[in-house]
């Protein structure tokens, strides 16, 4: 499976843009906890993700961290080549959640492309209205959401991206996504078993109602 | 002063595309609080600012507000145009906070422009750029920030675009744009006012000590 099968864009550039890419293309593999990108120096290219998860996250001085976005497959990292945005001026994190697969398409390309072709630098903005749309509901959840709430959908969503009701997760893990703190968590947790809506044994974290905790969070 | 003195990239254009500009550009006048987009529905266009003070803000279920960002003479308010990047996925509420003169690009036209030019197009990756970091920048702001960094590095802020250290602003407003509670922000201001780093007085904040509110904020 080449670039064109997860670049969806692919098939709307020029010929020669085609073929600019399928040379310089190049497909890596990362291993789970490797780090891609971190800080605004770092410049790798953008990536095409072909499989496994990345994640996105920002460090407070003190260490903590909040996930600001995921990837999946066919999902573009665009941040991974921020240095060719000058307006982009913050230090994120990207790093791999999941073994995955991707494509990088090394900086010089990128840039070449995005200036010129309107195809490239019109996708380029979908995707950065869903990247800013992805912040923005971030924002409102820190603001206005409590904090049971939001742990219950981080758990839906876990649950969903896994595939299956029992987390192999830590409350550390869930502090890191979240902003928060690992005692934060487990107290919200202890609270959730009592309510019956997850079972916590070690290293794990079952989900037993899980329409419970679709209802605490609405 | 026309739009060419304000749009920055407007001689980067055709003379096609600035004559159809100059056909079909609207300006507009607007009293401080006027709202000129809410939530997704709205398209007024893209708006290019002359003068005065633009508001970007989200409100809670509750009614609590928190401010985005604001912009200033020759900014672009890109989110009043959202509608052509079906990515952006949020309610965002955009006001007037000081009497604004700016000009108004008609959707249609920016939708064409940005599908016909590569200068409009990477002009506004550079825009979304731009409103992505100040978002980043809010987000690391109220995860990580104590609210006495918070408050004092607003207060600093305000002072500077008002251009006086004496602040005719009301600690409901404050609450607004930082998305607390007017309670909050009063017992803070109370406790700023012992350390004798502002002098409270009716409607208005006096900052006495301004490098000391800027100490506070590292």
């Amino acid at each position: 499976m080449s670039l064109a099968n997860y670049f969806s864009i692919y098939h709307k550039l020029t010929e020669a843009e085609q073929q600019l890419l399928s040379r310089v293309v190049i497909e890596k593999k990362a291993e789970k906890g490797t780090i891609l990108h971190t800080g605004m120096k770092d410049c790798i290219g953008l990536l095409v993700i072909k499989s496994g998860q990345i994640r996105a996250h920002i460090t407070s001085n003190e260490g903590r961290e909040i996930t600001i976005y995921r990837l999946f497959d066919h999902d573009i990292c665009l941040l991974s080549a921020s240095c060719i945005l000058n307006s982009i001026q913050f230090d994120i994190t990207i790093s791999v959640e999941k073994d995955a697969e991707f494509f990088v398409i090394p900086v010089g390309t990128f840039k070449q492309l995005m200036e010129q072709s309107l195809v490239v630098s019109n996708y380029m903005n979908q995707v950065m209205g869903s990247r800013l749309s992805e912040v923005m509901w971030l924002i409102e959840q820190v603001m206005w959401k409590s904090f049971d709430k939001r742990l219950a959908h981080f758990l839906v969503e876990e649950s969903a991206l896994e595939g299956t009701n029992v987390l192999k997760i830590t409350h550390e893990q869930i502090a890191s996504h979240m902003g928060s703190a690992r005692e934060v968590v487990t107290r919200m947790l202890k609270y959730f078993q009592t309510e019956e809506l997850v079972k916590l044994s070690r290293g794990t974290i079952e989900i037993v109602d899980e329409d419970g905790l679709r209802d605490l969070n609405e």
